[in-house]
Protein backbone atom coordinates (compact mmCIF):
# COMPACT_ATOMS: atom_id res chain seq x y z
CA UNK A 1 0.00 0.00 0.00
CA UNK A 2 1.57 3.45 -1.37
CA UNK A 3 0.52 7.16 -1.24
CA UNK A 4 0.82 9.10 -4.52
CA UNK A 5 4.42 10.78 -4.03
CA UNK A 6 2.49 14.12 -5.05
CA UNK A 7 0.84 14.08 -1.35
CA UNK A 8 3.94 15.15 0.02
CA UNK A 9 4.13 17.88 -2.60
CA UNK A 10 0.93 19.03 -2.57
CA UNK A 11 0.47 19.86 1.21
CA UNK A 12 3.74 21.23 1.23
CA UNK A 13 2.30 24.07 -1.34
CA UNK A 14 -0.59 24.58 0.99
CA UNK A 15 1.74 24.96 3.84
CA UNK A 16 3.82 27.68 2.01
CA UNK A 17 0.98 28.94 0.17
CA UNK A 18 -0.12 30.55 3.30
CA UNK A 19 2.36 32.46 3.57
CA UNK A 20 2.44 34.03 0.22
CA UNK A 21 0.34 37.70 -0.21
CA UNK A 22 0.01 37.48 -3.71
CA UNK A 23 -0.13 34.53 -6.43
CA UNK A 24 2.05 31.84 -6.81
CA UNK A 25 2.80 30.62 -10.36
CA UNK A 26 3.04 26.92 -10.26
CA UNK A 27 6.52 27.14 -11.31
CA UNK A 28 8.05 29.06 -8.33
CA UNK A 29 6.55 26.67 -6.37
CA UNK A 30 9.13 24.09 -8.38
CA UNK A 31 12.09 26.52 -8.05
CA UNK A 32 11.42 26.39 -4.17
CA UNK A 33 11.19 22.59 -3.90
CA UNK A 34 13.65 22.09 -6.64
CA UNK A 35 11.37 19.54 -8.07
CA UNK A 36 9.93 19.28 -11.66
CA UNK A 37 7.82 22.29 -12.56
CA UNK A 38 5.80 19.87 -14.73
CA UNK A 39 5.28 17.42 -12.10
CA UNK A 40 4.60 20.11 -9.40
CA UNK A 41 2.04 21.42 -11.63
CA UNK A 42 0.02 18.28 -11.97
CA UNK A 43 -0.44 18.18 -8.30
CA UNK A 44 -1.26 22.04 -8.31
CA UNK A 45 -4.37 20.69 -11.14
CA UNK A 46 -5.27 18.37 -8.41
CA UNK A 47 -5.71 20.74 -5.87
CA UNK A 48 -7.35 23.17 -8.32
CA UNK A 49 -9.72 20.18 -9.12
CA UNK A 50 -10.58 19.66 -5.74
CA UNK A 51 -11.44 23.09 -5.35
CA UNK A 52 -8.57 24.00 -2.44
CA UNK A 53 -6.97 26.49 -4.75
CA UNK A 54 -7.05 28.40 -7.63
CA UNK A 55 -5.16 30.03 -10.33
CA UNK A 56 -5.50 33.47 -11.19
CA UNK A 57 -4.72 34.60 -14.72
CA UNK A 58 -2.29 37.23 -15.64
CA UNK A 59 0.95 38.87 -15.58
CA UNK A 60 0.86 38.39 -11.62
CA UNK A 61 -1.21 35.53 -11.99
CA UNK A 62 -1.11 31.95 -9.84
CA UNK A 63 -2.47 29.57 -7.11
CA UNK A 64 -3.70 30.81 -3.99
CA UNK A 65 -5.78 29.12 -1.50
CA UNK A 66 -9.52 29.18 -2.22
CA UNK A 67 -10.17 28.93 1.43
CA UNK A 68 -8.92 29.73 5.22
CA UNK A 69 -5.96 27.32 5.78
CA UNK A 70 -8.07 26.61 9.43
CA UNK A 71 -10.70 25.28 6.84
CA UNK A 72 -8.46 22.75 4.51
CA UNK A 73 -7.81 19.48 6.45
CA UNK A 74 -5.06 16.67 5.36
CA UNK A 75 -7.85 14.55 4.36
CA UNK A 76 -8.88 17.40 1.76
CA UNK A 77 -5.26 17.39 0.11
CA UNK A 78 -4.41 13.61 0.17
CA UNK A 79 -7.90 13.29 -1.25
CA UNK A 80 -7.53 15.58 -4.11
CA UNK A 81 -4.30 14.01 -5.13
CA UNK A 82 -4.69 10.70 -4.25
CA UNK A 83 -8.59 9.97 -4.52
CA UNK A 84 -10.89 9.08 -1.91
CA UNK A 85 -11.28 5.08 -2.56
CA UNK A 86 -10.95 3.15 0.47
CA UNK A 87 -7.27 0.79 0.36
CA UNK A 88 -9.45 -1.94 0.85
CA UNK A 89 -11.76 -3.25 -2.34
CA UNK A 90 -14.31 -5.88 -1.38
CA UNK A 91 -14.76 -8.44 -3.82
CA UNK A 92 -17.28 -10.77 -2.15
CA UNK A 93 -15.40 -13.77 -2.02
CA UNK A 94 -18.51 -15.02 0.30
CA UNK A 95 -20.33 -15.18 -2.62
CA UNK A 96 -17.93 -17.85 -4.60
CA UNK A 97 -17.40 -21.10 -4.58
CA UNK A 98 -19.16 -24.34 -3.07
CA UNK A 99 -20.65 -22.27 -0.06
CA UNK A 100 -21.06 -19.57 -2.03
CA UNK A 101 -23.57 -17.16 -0.25
CA UNK A 102 -26.32 -15.50 -2.44
CA UNK A 103 -26.01 -12.07 -3.38
CA UNK A 104 -29.71 -11.49 -1.81
CA UNK A 105 -28.75 -12.81 1.30
CA UNK A 106 -25.68 -10.12 1.38
CA UNK A 107 -27.51 -7.70 2.55
CA UNK A 108 -24.89 -6.32 5.39
CA UNK A 109 -20.70 -6.03 4.11
CA UNK A 110 -19.11 -9.36 5.67
CA UNK A 111 -17.41 -8.70 8.86
CA UNK A 112 -13.77 -9.00 6.67
CA UNK A 113 -14.92 -5.65 4.89
CA UNK A 114 -16.15 -3.45 7.90
CA UNK A 115 -12.80 -4.73 9.76
CA UNK A 116 -11.19 -3.26 6.76
CA UNK A 117 -13.29 0.26 6.39
CA UNK A 118 -13.49 0.76 10.17
CA UNK A 119 -9.72 0.89 9.75
CA UNK A 120 -9.76 2.97 6.75
CA UNK A 121 -12.55 5.65 8.59
CA UNK A 122 -9.58 5.82 11.81
CA UNK A 123 -7.19 6.60 8.83
CA UNK A 124 -9.37 9.41 7.46
CA UNK A 125 -10.54 10.67 10.51
CA UNK A 126 -6.61 10.76 11.94
CA UNK A 127 -5.95 13.11 8.71
CA UNK A 128 -9.47 14.99 9.07
CA UNK A 129 -8.18 16.11 12.61
CA UNK A 130 -5.23 18.22 11.17
CA UNK A 131 -5.81 21.47 9.21
CA UNK A 132 -3.28 23.07 6.88
CA UNK A 133 -3.16 25.89 9.66
CA UNK A 134 -2.22 22.98 12.36
CA UNK A 135 1.11 22.21 10.12
CA UNK A 136 1.64 25.89 9.79
CA UNK A 137 1.90 26.12 13.47
CA UNK A 138 4.17 23.43 13.79
CA UNK A 139 6.22 24.61 11.37
CA UNK A 140 6.27 27.88 13.03
CA UNK A 141 7.14 25.99 16.26
CA UNK A 142 10.02 23.63 14.69
CA UNK A 143 11.57 25.80 12.37
CA UNK A 144 10.70 29.18 14.28
CA UNK A 145 8.22 31.91 13.65
CA UNK A 146 9.93 33.55 10.59
CA UNK A 147 10.65 30.81 8.50
CA UNK A 148 7.45 30.26 6.74
CA UNK A 149 7.09 33.92 6.20
CA UNK A 150 10.78 34.53 4.73
CA UNK A 151 9.52 31.75 1.80
CA UNK A 152 6.48 33.60 1.19
CA UNK A 153 8.50 37.03 0.47
CA UNK A 154 10.72 34.71 -1.52
CA UNK A 155 7.60 33.11 -3.29
CA UNK A 156 5.86 36.67 -4.52
CA UNK A 157 9.14 38.42 -4.88
CA UNK A 158 9.24 37.14 -8.89
CA UNK A 159 6.13 38.35 -9.53
CA UNK A 160 6.26 41.71 -7.59
CA UNK A 161 6.63 45.07 -9.72
CA UNK A 162 9.93 46.44 -10.02
CA UNK B 1 -3.59 4.34 -2.19
CA UNK B 2 -4.06 0.49 -1.96
CA UNK B 3 -3.99 -2.74 -0.35
CA UNK B 4 -3.30 -5.70 -2.26
CA UNK B 5 -6.26 -7.81 -3.26
CA UNK B 6 -4.31 -10.99 -1.70
CA UNK B 7 -5.29 -9.43 1.49
CA UNK B 8 -8.98 -10.13 0.88
CA UNK B 9 -7.80 -13.94 -0.14
CA UNK B 10 -5.53 -14.32 3.12
CA UNK B 11 -8.00 -13.28 5.38
CA UNK B 12 -10.77 -15.73 3.95
CA UNK B 13 -7.96 -18.25 4.44
CA UNK B 14 -7.21 -17.85 8.08
CA UNK B 15 -10.89 -17.71 9.06
CA UNK B 16 -11.63 -21.23 7.38
CA UNK B 17 -8.99 -22.39 8.17
CA UNK B 18 -9.98 -22.11 12.14
CA UNK B 19 -12.79 -24.78 11.25
CA UNK B 20 -10.55 -27.42 9.75
CA UNK B 21 -9.69 -29.84 12.25
CA UNK B 22 -6.88 -31.28 9.64
CA UNK B 23 -3.93 -29.73 7.43
CA UNK B 24 -6.12 -28.13 4.63
CA UNK B 25 -4.19 -27.96 0.87
CA UNK B 26 -3.75 -24.62 -1.12
CA UNK B 27 -5.51 -26.04 -3.59
CA UNK B 28 -8.88 -27.61 -1.63
CA UNK B 29 -8.97 -23.70 0.01
CA UNK B 30 -8.44 -22.44 -3.60
CA UNK B 31 -11.20 -24.84 -4.81
CA UNK B 32 -13.06 -23.53 -2.01
CA UNK B 33 -13.19 -19.81 -2.35
CA UNK B 34 -13.31 -20.09 -6.46
CA UNK B 35 -9.93 -19.02 -7.41
CA UNK B 36 -6.69 -19.65 -9.09
CA UNK B 37 -4.29 -22.45 -6.97
CA UNK B 38 -1.72 -20.79 -8.02
CA UNK B 39 -2.91 -17.24 -7.01
CA UNK B 40 -4.15 -18.55 -3.90
CA UNK B 41 -0.89 -20.47 -3.23
CA UNK B 42 1.08 -16.95 -3.33
CA UNK B 43 -1.06 -15.65 -1.07
CA UNK B 44 -0.90 -18.78 1.62
CA UNK B 45 3.41 -18.86 1.14
CA UNK B 46 3.12 -14.86 2.29
CA UNK B 47 1.65 -16.39 5.49
CA UNK B 48 3.91 -18.74 5.46
CA UNK B 49 6.88 -16.75 5.75
CA UNK B 50 5.14 -14.35 8.01
CA UNK B 51 4.81 -17.51 10.52
CA UNK B 52 1.08 -17.11 10.62
CA UNK B 53 0.55 -20.64 8.88
CA UNK B 54 2.86 -23.67 8.31
CA UNK B 55 3.17 -26.16 5.58
CA UNK B 56 2.58 -29.46 6.60
CA UNK B 57 4.11 -32.41 4.19
CA UNK B 58 2.54 -35.49 3.30
CA UNK B 59 -0.05 -37.48 1.54
CA UNK B 60 -2.92 -35.52 4.00
CA UNK B 61 -0.62 -32.36 4.19
CA UNK B 62 -1.57 -28.97 4.24
CA UNK B 63 -1.93 -25.60 6.06
CA UNK B 64 -2.90 -25.09 9.21
CA UNK B 65 -2.14 -22.09 11.74
CA UNK B 66 0.62 -21.97 13.73
CA UNK B 67 -1.00 -20.11 16.67
CA UNK B 68 -4.76 -19.85 18.08
CA UNK B 69 -7.04 -17.57 16.19
CA UNK B 70 -7.22 -15.30 19.37
CA UNK B 71 -2.99 -14.22 18.54
CA UNK B 72 -3.56 -13.44 14.97
CA UNK B 73 -5.01 -10.36 14.47
CA UNK B 74 -5.79 -8.78 10.96
CA UNK B 75 -2.65 -6.41 10.97
CA UNK B 76 -0.37 -9.63 11.36
CA UNK B 77 -2.35 -10.89 8.13
CA UNK B 78 -2.21 -7.71 6.06
CA UNK B 79 1.53 -6.87 6.98
CA UNK B 80 2.17 -10.54 5.76
CA UNK B 81 0.73 -10.42 2.41
CA UNK B 82 0.67 -6.12 2.04
CA UNK B 83 4.10 -5.60 3.84
CA UNK B 84 4.51 -3.42 6.58
CA UNK B 85 5.70 -0.21 5.43
CA UNK B 86 3.88 2.47 5.76
CA UNK B 87 1.72 4.55 3.20
CA UNK B 88 3.64 7.46 3.47
CA UNK B 89 7.18 7.52 2.40
CA UNK B 90 8.86 10.95 3.32
CA UNK B 91 11.41 12.02 1.35
CA UNK B 92 12.71 15.30 2.93
CA UNK B 93 11.33 17.73 1.18
CA UNK B 94 12.13 20.31 3.72
CA UNK B 95 16.28 19.69 2.57
CA UNK B 96 15.20 21.10 -0.74
CA UNK B 97 15.35 24.09 -2.33
CA UNK B 98 16.73 27.88 -1.63
CA UNK B 99 15.34 27.53 1.75
CA UNK B 100 16.56 24.11 2.69
CA UNK B 101 17.09 22.81 6.02
CA UNK B 102 20.43 21.19 6.32
CA UNK B 103 20.10 17.16 7.19
CA UNK B 104 21.97 17.67 10.57
CA UNK B 105 19.48 20.02 11.60
CA UNK B 106 16.50 17.86 10.89
CA UNK B 107 16.34 15.79 14.20
CA UNK B 108 12.94 15.23 14.51
CA UNK B 109 10.01 14.53 11.56
CA UNK B 110 8.84 17.03 9.45
CA UNK B 111 5.18 18.15 10.72
CA UNK B 112 3.91 16.32 7.55
CA UNK B 113 5.27 13.49 8.05
CA UNK B 114 4.53 13.19 12.13
CA UNK B 115 0.71 13.93 10.56
CA UNK B 116 1.09 11.03 7.92
CA UNK B 117 2.96 8.83 10.76
CA UNK B 118 -0.37 9.15 13.11
CA UNK B 119 -3.25 8.25 10.62
CA UNK B 120 -1.16 5.30 9.49
CA UNK B 121 -0.15 4.23 13.63
CA UNK B 122 -4.53 4.93 13.40
CA UNK B 123 -4.89 2.10 10.53
CA UNK B 124 -2.62 0.13 11.60
CA UNK B 125 -4.20 0.16 15.54
CA UNK B 126 -7.20 -0.70 14.41
CA UNK B 127 -6.79 -3.66 12.85
CA UNK B 128 -4.50 -5.11 15.44
CA UNK B 129 -7.62 -4.46 17.83
CA UNK B 130 -9.13 -7.35 15.32
CA UNK B 131 -7.92 -10.99 15.77
CA UNK B 132 -9.09 -13.84 13.36
CA UNK B 133 -10.68 -15.16 16.53
CA UNK B 134 -13.02 -11.91 16.61
CA UNK B 135 -13.63 -11.85 13.05
CA UNK B 136 -14.88 -16.14 13.43
CA UNK B 137 -17.27 -14.63 15.88
CA UNK B 138 -18.70 -12.43 13.60
CA UNK B 139 -19.09 -14.78 10.67
CA UNK B 140 -20.60 -16.67 13.40
CA UNK B 141 -23.25 -13.98 14.56
CA UNK B 142 -24.04 -13.66 10.17
CA UNK B 143 -24.42 -16.80 8.43
CA UNK B 144 -25.02 -18.77 11.52
CA UNK B 145 -22.94 -20.95 14.16
CA UNK B 146 -22.59 -24.05 11.71
CA UNK B 147 -21.72 -22.15 8.65
CA UNK B 148 -18.04 -22.69 9.52
CA UNK B 149 -18.47 -26.16 10.68
CA UNK B 150 -20.04 -27.26 7.25
CA UNK B 151 -17.17 -25.54 5.17
CA UNK B 152 -14.36 -27.12 7.91
CA UNK B 153 -16.13 -30.35 6.89
CA UNK B 154 -15.98 -30.18 3.49
CA UNK B 155 -12.38 -28.46 3.83
CA UNK B 156 -11.09 -32.13 5.60
CA UNK B 157 -13.34 -34.27 3.32
CA UNK B 158 -10.83 -34.11 0.35
CA UNK B 159 -7.83 -35.41 2.46
CA UNK B 160 -10.01 -38.37 4.66
CA UNK B 161 -9.09 -41.70 4.32
CA UNK B 162 -11.83 -43.26 3.11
Amino acid sequence: MKLSGGVEWALHCCVVLTAATDPVPAARLAQLHDVSPSYLAKQMQALSRAGLVKSIQGKTGGYVLTRAAADITVLDVVQAVDGASPAFVCTEIRQRGPFGTPPQDCTKQCPIARTMGAADAAWRASLQGVSIADLVGDVDRDSGPEALPSIGAWLNAASSPT
